[in-house]
């Protein structure tokens, strides 16, 4: 009898063409889950899908995406979390495996999500997570940034901030908090918000970073929002800073 | 007129072939370092030589490595730092550049290394730091290693704990401390110590698994060095899980 499991996976977006599953790729991480559960249950079982909270770009990392499938088989949580372990890349790790409610689904059940971004400003380098960080060549003006991350939270029509140009559906969202924490050379901005568009946290870092720079100032943002055109706000950060924390659930 | 720079250097030692540079091999980290300063002085400058604190191994990492090197050179030491940053590949950092004593001798002046190593027990897989630590597919027993531990420590003879067979100097070494911390899944062996031999770190760590896993008696450390013979001892753990924290200098 198929059983619904909620995963929590963390994975290096490095090597991957982001989260969702393309026809013809095998480098992506719902792909590379798919192939090994359907390696585990069988060919005799109906064909897996992996339903994951959001569609994380190419290059961008998590921490804890969380995700559902539908399986048919003996294996316990914990056999099935140790199955997987052992037969997916080192780059993406099953953090926990749990029997969820039959009507859980990892996508519309979803209330909110944080994502954390690293930008590095520093005399040395990160050698060891220099895949996972941003390195600037020059240092923002942090207290800017957070003048203009107060107009960027509430709830807003994102338009501006949306990386698809063919977005159909709503683009207003209620993004909470835009925090900056610093630690040493790394620059930390945790964004959460009930829902994201497409590459909406990228370019929000991108405008900051404008901000920070002194090319924008902290008043503009409410006409980018306002404007809702993509042309107005800053450019995409670069994937590799970017990283999905944390979904929350009800 | 030459200047004696000291140098706090980190690496990623994935992609090298240790430390030492070795003639028709450009992948080591003192190579990578003479060829970026002897850039920065020019061709008419004397060769750069780079002395390290210690020679690591192929693979193995290190957050603190100290070297020195004579220069004459008109740059500041931010400006040597940043040009350093600015040349080197993204695996190696400078982190420091300091005006030394004239005398001051990275190896000789040394007076203790501490050198981390780390482990990996769980059901996750550490995705973010895959490349610097060593994964463990079984439990071992931390309190046998802390008692294996004890006797390893103190003035001895670590002839058993030596990789190069063909050592005529002395193998006596004061290690001080082998403290083995957890967190989360992480199991960190810190070993300080006033020097140490070719793949001492790692035999001593691939000898207190051993015990770990019930192989070796926490007992059976005295006879492995009373043996002198590396035989007696446990495997070579990876190079992978090895970092050099720090060198310490009076």
């Amino acid at each position: 009898m198929k059983k619904n499991y909620k995963l929590l996976v963390s994975y290096d977006g490095s090597r991957y063409f982001g989260w969702e599953h393309q026809p013809g790729n095998d480098m992506t991480i719902q792909g590379k889950l798919e192939t090994v559960l359907q390696q585990m249950v069988g060919e005799d079982h109906p064909p897996i899908t992996v339903i994951g909270a959001g569609r994380t770009d190419a290059g961008v990392h998590a921490r804890a995406m969380t995700a559902n499938v539908l399986l048919d088989t003996e294996l316990s949580e914990d056999g099935i979390q140790a199955y997987m372990n052992r037969y997916l890349p080192d780059d993406i790790s099953v953090n926990e495996v749990k029997i969820a409610a039959d009507r859980f689904h990892s996508r519309f059940k979803a209330v909110g999500k944080t994502y954390r971004y690293t930008l590095w400003y520093g005399k040395s380098k990160p050698v060891f997570d220099r895949k996972y960080v941003y390195m600037l060549k020059e240092q923002p003006d942090l207290e800017r940034m957070r003048e203009a991350a107060q107009y960027l939270t509430g709830m807003h029509d994102y338009k501006s901030f949306c990386g698809n140009s063919h977005m159909k559906k709503s683009t207003i969202r209620v993004v909470d908090t835009i925090s900056i924490e610093t630690s040493g050379s790394y620059i930390r901005i945790y964004v959460h918000g009930n829902g994201f568009l497409q590459n909406m946290v990228r370019i929000l870092v991108g405008t900051l970073l404008e901000v920070g720079y002194g090319r924008m100032e902290p008043e503009d943002m409410g006409a980018i929002l306002e404007a809702k055109d993509r042309k107005k706000a800053g450019p995409t950060a670069p994937a590799q800073g970017l990283c999905l924390m944390k979904v929350d659930y009800d």
